[in-house]
C-alpha cells in the first residue's frame, strides 16, 4: 500500500539492484530485487534498473500514480549535478550514462542519484541514528569502506562529487598496497578481505591457536573469510577476539583522525564488518579518543548505523528529500 | 594613514605580539610589536596585546575613532563564538580568559577571535591566494603545521572549534611520537624539526655527504635546523635535496588524503618550510595526484599562501570581515 508521500529508493550494484517504495518515515514499505546486468551495454543495465522499479510497480498498484520521485544510489564515480555515471569499475554498462534523465523519462517523476555511501549517510541523518545532527561522517565497512560526509543536513560532495573516499585515505603511508594503488588505505588494512588474510595468516604462524576459526571455516584455511572469524569471536575465541582488536586499534586510529580533521556532530558506522565488531564499540570510542588530538572527543556520539543491508534503498529514498 | 574602513588584525604567539592596521583590500597599513608575557598572570598577558594596540594607535591618530573592529588570532584551544581562550599550552597565563570581551570592552568595538591557521586561511580567502574559491583547504607549514577549513568562504569550526587539527592526522600509525601523543602525524614527520632531524640523522650515517649543510651550520651537526638545509639546498647541494624531497612526498600523501576525503576547490599552502620547498611545488602536486583516489586531482589549484610572516596580523583582520 503505497503512502501519498513514498518515494522509490534503488540501490545498484555490481550483481543485482533492490528498488524499495519508501515511506515520509523512511520505512520500507515493500521491495523488489532483480540480478544487474552490469557487464553487458548500457541498454541492459537500464533494462535492470527498470525490471527492479516495474516489478516494485506491479506489486503496488496505487505506486506508480502517486510516487514523487526516484533517488538511485551506485558505486561511484558519478556526478551527481548532472546524473551521469561515469565509469564505475563494477557497472561496466555505463560509460557518462545518463542514469537519471532516463529514468525520468521513462516514469516522469524527478530522479537524483549518488553515491551509495553519500546517500546511505544521507538517509541515517534523515531517519536514522544521526536524527538531530548537523554534520556526520558515516562509514559502511564491509567488503570495502563507503564514507559519506554530511554537512548541515546535506551531502558534502566536494568539487566534483569525488569527496569522503575516506575509504581510501591512509593511515600507513608505507604499508601494504590497496586495490585503488595507494599504501595503507584503512580499507585494505581493516575491511572485510583484511580481517581474512590477517586471520590466515596468524593461523599459518601458530596452527595450534587456529582450530577453531579453521572449524567453522568447513576445515580449509584458504576458507577462512571476515564471516568466520566474527562466528569464532562469538564462540569465545581467542584468536578471533585478537584478531577483531587489531581491527578496532586500525578503526580507532582512522576515526581519531577523522576527529581531529572533520570535528563532526555525531559518526555513524554500519555495514557486515562493523556488525561483527559491535561487541566491541565501546573499545572503538575510547580507543578512537586515544588516537585524537580533540580532548572532547569522547564526547562525540559514535553510533551504529539504523540500516543495515538495506542502506541502499534507504539511501536512494533519501535523495529524494533532500541532497 | 587610517582607511574609514579598516580593521585591526591582532596575532598573538608565545613570544610577541604583533598588531597591524588593514585596509578593506587587505594590505597591513602598517603595525606594531610587542613582547608577549605568556607565562605571568592573565593581567599581564592582556597587558601586552593591548600594548600592541594602543602603540597601533598613537603612531595613527585617525586610526582610534574610525577602525570598524579588531580581530585576534592565537594558538588554540580557544573558542570562537563565546571569545574564551581555552588552555593554550604556550600561552599559560590564559585559562578560560574571555579575551574577546576583555578587549572589547577596552576599545569599545566588536571583537573576535579564532585560532591562527583557521584565521589565516580565511585572509588567503578574502584577500590572498584563495579569492574566488569557496571550499579551502589552508596549511601553515613552519615549526609546526597548522591548517584551516574554508567551507563556502566561511571558517569551518566543527562542534566545538576544536576541527582542522590537519597537522595532526596521522600518515604513519606506528611511526614516531609526535608532540601530542599520536604517531605519525605530519608534522612529527614534515615540519621545519623533522627536515632538521632527518639532516642530522643522515649526516651522521654519512659524514662525507653532510660537509655544505654543517658548514652552513657554522660546522655542528647539532646546530643544522630545516633552515640550513633550505640553504644548502639552494646552494645545489645533492643531500639537501634528497631530504627535501622526502619531505615533498610525506606531504603529498598527507594532501592526497585530504583530496579523498575533501576534494576541495584550491588548496592554499604557507609557512616557512613550505617557502623553502617552493622550488618542489611542481613536484608536491604530481605526487599528491599520484597519492589521491581522485582523477581529477591535479586540476586542484593547489597554491603558495599570499602572505607570509604577516598572516596572522591579516587573518585577525580577516574575522572581522566575516567568520
Amino acid at each position: 500500500m503505497a503512502d501519498e508521500e513514498a518515494v522509490i529508493g534503488v540501490d545498484v550494484g555490481g550483481t543485482k539492484v533492490a528498488a524499495g517504495l519508501v515511506n515520509p518515515q523512511g520505512e520500507i514499505v515493500t521491495d523488489a530485487r532483480r540480478p544487474m546486468v552490469a557487464d553487458g551495454d548500457a541498454a541492459a543495465g537500464l533494462a535492470s534498473v527498470t525490471g527492479a522499479i516495474d516489478a516494485l510497480f506491479s506489486a503496488n498498484a496505487n505506486a506508480r500514480e502517486s510516487i514523487q520521485g526516484i533517488g538511485i544510489c551506485a558505486p561511484g564515480p558519478l556526478d551527481p549535478k548532472t546524473g551521469l555515471v561515469i565509469n564505475p569499475p563494477n557497472l561496466k554498462c555505463w560509460r557518462n550514462f545518463p542514469l537519471a534523465a532516463e529514468i525520468s523519462r521513462r516514469y516522469g517523476v524527478p530522479v537524483k542519484i549518488d553515491n551509495d555511501a553519500n546517500a546511505a549517510a544521507l538517509a541515517e541523518v534523515l531517519w536514522g541514528a544521526g536524527r538531530g545532527y548537523k554534520t556526520v561522517f558515516y562509514a559502511c565497512i564491509g567488503t570495502g569502506i563507503g564514507t559519506g560526509i554530511i554537512f548541515d543536513g546535506r551531502i558534502y560532495h566536494g568539487r566534483t562529487g569525488a569527496a569522503a573516499e575516506g575509504g581510501h585515505v591512509s593511515i600507513d603511508y608505507q604499508g601494504p598496497v590497496c586495490g585503488c594503488g595507494k599504501r595503507g588505505c584503512i580499507e585494505i588494512l581493516a575491511a572485510g578481505p583484511a580481517i581474512a588474510r590477517r586471520a590466515r595468516a596468524k593461523i599459518a604462524a601458530e596452527p595450534s591457536r587456529g582450530a577453531t576459526v579453521v572449524r567453522l571455516a568447513g576445515g580449509s584455511v584458504e576458507a577462512v573469510s571476515s564471516e568466520t572469524v566474527g562466528q569464532a569471536n562469538a564462540a569465545g575465541d581467542p584468536l578471533a577476539r585478537e584478531i577483531l582488536l587489531e581491527t578496532v586499534e586500525l578503526l580507532a586510529v582512522w576515526l581519531g583522525n577523522t576527529v581531529d580533521f572533520l570535528e563532526p556532530d555525531a559518526m555513524i558506522i554500519g555495514g557486515g564488518v562493523m556488525a561483527m565488531l559491535n561487541p566491541f564499540f565501546d573499545q572503538l570510542r575510547e580507543r578512537a579518543a586515544r588516537h585524537s588530538v580533540n580532548s572532547r572527543c569522547s564526547e562525540i556520539p559514535l553510533l551504529p548505523a539504523h540500516y543495515g543491508a538495506d542502506s541502499g534503498i534507504a539511501g536512494g529514498a533519501a535523495l529524494c528529500n533532500r541532497t
